[in-house]
């Protein structure tokens, strides 16, 4: 290890790992059996961590652990570690409001940046099943359900500012991961830099028009500052389909180390690109007697149950009871305000509507052009199979960026995405 | 003191703060003589705070140390001490921007919540030097200098990521003065408080007629959610005239204790708001022979003065240099950009004006049918004559809300108060 870390980290190993186990009574009784009872393997397959699964006689448990650079890049690219003790803060913060719809938090260790939570088991990666066709018809819902509830909860609608100015004051200091995002989604993919990459040849002239539209480079500049100064709520900061996993009944959303206090359209908006990505991938992954048109359609219309899920949960948290101090209800207490107030919070998701839409073009750009590419596109091992599905992705994300006012409704973007 | 206050917190008095002060050496030795030859009288005439100066026979200081109430309130209203860390906090974060422009900081005791600094004179309060028809020929210059240099310089524009998450970072925890924001300046004025009063009977119709008015107030409401989710630059939180001191030649900001991170526009609307109540009020100090027609036309040219500076300032600073991660100059590198960028950059001021605009109009409210009443109106004794000028105002404000897209440049704000 050349980089310098503090006193008392080391990178799990085997060994290691056995005896933190070993030392934490009530993890190993989840366990059951003898240290050496239990297998271990490690399946980091993300860009960033190592993630290791251990199953005991009588239970299994997941630790995720930091290294001290950017596993997808080498030691080259030096990432601190803390960024295990803002996914540990972000799980204790929303475990109140989003019960059931993460793994359960354990245990964290500050000197290791070490969390340890409940193994998910059978579930798997969405991105990954929607990849290889199957289909979770509970999925969006509860992704939905676990933003609404949680972005609510920890908004001005529904905390105090004392509340709120915790959560401020301790994800603010996630810059190490708040800067990733702020260099390789919004600045990164429209200029030029060492670590974009695209499919080339065939991309190479779609990518030279991008990086030549000052307009479309301005917007996702525009976008680009409000991610930076828009303190909504607490969001997950990365929540895309390698973000969630599921089972056939069950869903989880995980991986939230790029949490902080941000713009609410920035998570819904991961998610919707995200959707739309795989769909306009799925032609892709077409094999004999199976042209993936059903698939594509059925990830395709995920969009308006995820979105119209949401808007449903958010509306329905703020009027069973907004108690923050934003939109305080003292000031809607007569008999006349009722309808404008109601319409003000549909005003509001309807803002956030859009603010998703701006998010989910940079996000679609910079899978495309930038750095850190989806398994849905990488997948397709065809370069002249995947480019085209690329540039559908890109013409969309044009579209979201550039034609706004083209998306109001979730419905929307099942069309453009059929007509592109 | 019936409020519980931390060991070591007591009100300063006149023997305390002699050994307060006789304890710091080189302040002592700035008054110079012998504790006993120091002369101390307590002008704090604001809302929340004790303020002493200090003459000695080389020179003088000014100490300012919290109360733990609302000062204009009593001890029915209590209020953490913490503001006066916060004052520090953010006179210390600007120093390196606002060389000239604030009172020089000198010490802080975080015990006695007591900070100490610059005794400045011949200054007075620039809303008192223009209730009086002072002019000012370079305050409203000033003012813009100093804003527009330290929102530069603390923005995503001028500051880099982990700079500026040590703002947020601290100054998210001033919640105490920002609940008061929130609720003094947004909530409370259009809904019915025990803390808001008005000139009464003459204003009663207007006052019912506002807070019957739900399209208003879901104005206000949003412009208070905006006030609590924007976290745009290190901002003073409080700049109204009162909050500056003017000599004929020299021009301070002062009294930041509501600073953080927060939205730009909320600083220029105030300044801009408090000009235009001034110059509505001048003719309410008329008085044989002196009709203040020509003050209060020289007062509203100050709008323009001030806009106009702040607005020149702050792009100059940015075309000189944008070292922060927002609009990165990376992504603007081709020579086609050079106007589009240019374009974004004027758009982005203009934005913080229709930002201003809507504040402005929000802080007018406050200042009439809220709790904290302006002095600009207060001096005038005969509410009969007061009524009509504060219903202009009020009429103004709500065109700045209501009709935002009249107001594009400063010189429009001019207009309108003419007309109104
Ligand atoms: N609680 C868990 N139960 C079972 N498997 C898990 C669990 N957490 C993570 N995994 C597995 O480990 C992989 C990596 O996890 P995770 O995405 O949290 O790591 P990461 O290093 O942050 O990756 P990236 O940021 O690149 O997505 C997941 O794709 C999943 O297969
Ligand atoms: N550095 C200084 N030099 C000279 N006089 C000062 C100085 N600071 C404050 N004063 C005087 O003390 C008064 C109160 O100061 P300041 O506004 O900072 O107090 P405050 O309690 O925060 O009031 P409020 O918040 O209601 O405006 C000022 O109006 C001014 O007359
Ligand atoms: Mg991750
Ligand atoms: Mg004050």
């Amino acid at each position: 290890m050349t980089l310098s870390t503090p006193a008392g980290y080391r990178p799990l190993d085997d060994a290691s790992l056995r005896r933190f186990l070993a030392d934490l009574p009530d993890l190993a009784a989840k366990l059951g059996g003898a240290p050496s009872d239990w297998s271990i393997v490690e399946v980091g397959d993300g860009n960033l961590n190592l993630v290791f699964l251990i199953d005991g006689p009588a239970g299994s448990l997941c630790v995720k652990q930091s290294l001290p650079y950017v596993r997808a890049a080498g030691e080259s690219w030096p990432l601190p570690l803390d960024r295990a003790f803002f996914e540990q803060a972000y799980y204790r913060a929303v475990a109140p409001f989003t019960e059931g719809l993460t793994p359960r938090f354990h245990h964290y260790d500050p000197a290791l940046y070490a969390i340890v939570m409940e193994r998910l088991s059978p579930h798997i990666i969405l991105r990954r099943g929607l990849i290889e066709g199957r289909r979770y018809p509970d999925a969006a819902r509860a992704v939905a359900e676990f933003s609404a509830r949680s972005t609510f909860a920890t908004s001005d609608l529904g905390a105090r500012i004392e509340n709120k100015a915790e959560w401020m004051a301790t994800f603010a200091r996630n810059t190490a991961l708040i800067r990733i995002t702020a260099e390789v989604v919004f600045t990164d993919p429209l200029a030029e830099s060492p670590r974009n990459r695209w499919t080339s040849p065939a991309l190479d002239a779609i990518a030279a028009e991008f990086r030549s539209d000052s307009a479309l480079k301005v917007t996702v500049a525009e976008w680009g500052r409000r991610f930076l100064t828009t303190s909504e709520a607490l969001i997950h900061g990365d929540l895309h389909s390698g973000s969630v996993m599921v089972s056939e009944t069950d869903t989880r959303v995980m991986d939230p180390e790029f949490a902080f206090v941000g713009p609410i359209g920035f998570d819904v908006g991961a998610f919707i690109a995200n959707l739309a990505m795989n769909a306009i991938a799925q032609a892709g992954h077409a094999a004999e007697g199976d042209d993936r048109r059903a698939e594509a359609h059925w990830v395709l219309e995920q969009i308006p149950v995820f979105w119209n899920t949401w808007r449903a949960r958010f509306l329905a948290l703020w009027e069973e009871g907004g108690r923050g101090d934003a939109y305080p209800s003292g000031m809607f207490a007569k008999a006349g305000d009722t309808a404008p107030f109601a319409a003000a919070r549909e005003a509001y998701v309807d803002r956030i509507f859009a603010d998703a839409i701006g998010y989910a073009g940079v996000k679609t750009i910079r899978r495309i052009l930038g750095f850190a590419h989806n398994a849905d596109f990488e997948l397709i091992a065809d370069p002249l199979r995947r480019a085209p599905l690329e540039a559908r992705a890109l013409h969309l994300a044009r579209r979201f960026l550039m034609e706004p006012q083209s998306f109001r409704r979730a419905e929307d973007v099942v069309a453009a995405v059929r007509e592109g």
